[in-house]
């Protein structure tokens, strides 16, 4: 049924393309984790089956739907962030893949396109690698079809095994942050954005925060801003705001003063990959928080899933950190006007003309500044590579049992 | 001749009263420091004496000026940082006093409103004191005539001291980098903005990187954007483009990978107030840069003038710092409109309605985190009340002798 579509262009229906959620399309999606419209969805249209995805460039101020009716428009979607965060891009690539099968695609290249369409989060490639092998597993034997079905499958199997490891992650974090602050009303400081946008649940370090909400022992939700691109402010604030947090936003570099007033208990993030050695690489601006954190002797934990962790990265040094346009620090660019225009340019100059930028969108944080590393199949502390090793053993045993 | 303008509220041509810098004005104003239009000038104008500002707010996409004609317009343009960094706000301050005195306002009333426009920079207040006691030295025995004269005069000494002792700092400071960094080529990570805009002179940090650009040692300016008002983005790189040195800018967040990577040789900042006991206030940020370069054994270096050093201020925790708006964090602003919004809302919003900001103004680094304190008089290393205090007798006894 699809060959048609293959090639034409015009099935990219990224940019421009924008189908505002409604009450009604509300009603039929049901939710997902805290969010009104859930932040991925697989959508079975009278054209043909489509992604959908909840626009996070244009949050907080519009909900808007977009469309992906082919890979190629998935890959732009990754690329200008419309779906981001580590666990979300593992689920939105194995769907790509099994959208490129239903659609009649050459799967291998949507493949290939997908994995590298962003470099740092690790689960984004797993999450293709999975769905293809499901669909390899059965093409042959079985035909195109049910290679497709197959590797539908398999994304949803990720997409809910997220929802059920993000379950656990809270239940763990929680119980680390008892274990480390007994008693306490925990003043929580956190970096970009770690929730219901980036997961089949409720995510990962915002999952920990709100399980520790829903408890009565969320004292304050510090909130990081997050520039350039300002994940923090758009869509933790977002989050919290809608499931009735008590948060208070911050600009990254006002955390120092927070830090030395005594009035963060922990800091809690997530991560794009985790090295064999437990280096972090998340969200640039975690770093220095780490460090801040071992100056003023203040937790600093690490929540995501097991397939966060790349055994095939030995260290910190040999994970690839994304080189972003300076547009993003040279403009500012309002949110809903993000898709569009940030790579590009197109927001309001803020610096000179011609000023270049450093705009890494990662950063990496050596194990010895990690407290801990928080996964759905318990806590690694101290965080060292035999540590993190066992723990993907017992996940894979676990899984393979 | 100024009765008539007191309390008439027409004079206060702070808001929608902006003339353009034009290439007629450039010539007659002459330039100071490296900049077109100098940050302050006063003016005899047909219709009396007027303080005109170089809109810091409106930078780096226009260059126009903005003229006070009765101090309680600068005090507006200072709330709203059309003037701004501590030594500037010394001198305006002062001028804002002759203003006052020339155009027949109550001289005490305004000094009070001037020196409490803003809380934090020490310089503001001397600089009104110095001409209010200028003022008052001549006012009984001479008459008001005179003692506006003498405000006036008072105000210019400043203003030219400080020129002076900007080219002392930049001496002092580059012969300190050649100590601690022998033979280098600086690579030096700087924070807000701290050259010609701040100062009758080059400025305190940013004469620094200057004075070694001209010396052909400046590798790599490293500009922090500063947020939330993006300080460094708009006018540090405005202030770098124009003198031609190499610079980066970067969001606030990035310098953690910058240190991690070997990248930065020495922070250069200025400061707000400096404590007796040797702790530092600085624009939000800085800190975290103390923090950072201490972990990484970089030098951390404060530029400023000994007016900037406060006796009365026992220590860090006495500062008092300065809390704005939570609109500059949940709301983007365009440059060209920050002096008309920001304080009543009105950019676009960012966060969700209803987001709480914290939003300090400033932040505090104690003595043990600063490698060295630079001024006009010389340098303070290891940083020590004693230190401190022997600097500023130093400095007292030469003004008197």
């Amino acid at each position: 049924m699809a060959d048609q579509h293959a090639q034409s262009g015009e099935d990219i229906r990224l940019t421009g393309d924008i189908q505002p959620g409604t009450a009604d399309t509300h009603g039929v999606l049901g939710s997902v984790g805290s969010l009104g419209i859930p932040a991925i969805r697989w959508d079975e249209s009278a054209e043909g089956p489509v992604l959908v995805l909840l626009d996070q460039t244009r949050l907080p101020a519009e909900e808007a739907e977009l469309v992906c009716t082919d890979p190629q428009g998935l890959v732009q979607a990754i690329r200008a962030l419309a779906v981001r965060g580590a666990p979300l891009l593992g689920i939105a690539g194995a769907y790509g893949v099994a959208l490129a099968a239903a659609r009649g695609f050459d799967v291998a290249e949507a493949a290939q396109a997908l994995a590298g369409a962003r470099p740092t989060a690790v689960n984004l490639a797993y999450g293709v690698h999975r769905a293809q092998e499901a669909h390899q597993a059965v093409l042959a034997a079985r035909g195109e079809e049910a290679a497709a079905g197959a590797a539908l499958a398999a994304a949803r199997a990720l997409h809910r095994e997220d929802a059920e490891g993000s379950a656990r992650m809270a239940e763990h974090g929680l119980r680390l942050l008892d274990e480390l602050l007994p008693g306490g009303q925990h003043r929580i400081l956190t970096h970009c954005n770690t929730g219901a946008l980036v997961s089949g649940g409720e995510g990962t370090a915002f999952a920990v925060a709100l399980s520790a909400h829903r408890e009565g022992r969320l004292r304050r939700l510090w909130v990081d801003e997050t520039r350039p691109l300002l994940q923090g402010a758009r869509l933790t604030a977002y989050e919290a705001a809608r499931n009735g947090m008590p948060y208070t936003l911050l600009t990254d570099n006002a955390a120092g003063s927070l830090f030395a007033a005594g009035e963060v208990d922990a800091v809690l993030i997530g991560a794009d990959r985790i090295a064999a050695d437990g280096s972090v690489a998340n969200k640039v601006g975690s770093y220095p928080l780490a460090v801040l954190a071992r100056y003023h002797h203040v937790p600093f934990i690490v929540v995501a899933p097991v397939t966060t962790v790349d055994p095939e990265t030995p260290d910190g040094a040999s994970i690839e950190v994304e080189q972003r346009s300076g547009h993003e620090v040279t403009e500012l660019t309002a949110p809903r006007a993000l898709s569009a225009g940030v790579e590009a340019g197109g927001g309001i100059a803020v610096a000179p003309l011609g000023t270049q930028a450093y705009n890494p969108a990662f950063d990496v944080t050596p194990p010895d500044l990690v407290t801990a590393i928080v996964t759905e199949w318990g806590v690694v502390a101290p965080v060292t590579a035999e540590g993190l090793r066992e723990l993907c053993d017992r996940s894979r045993q676990s899984t393979m049992s």
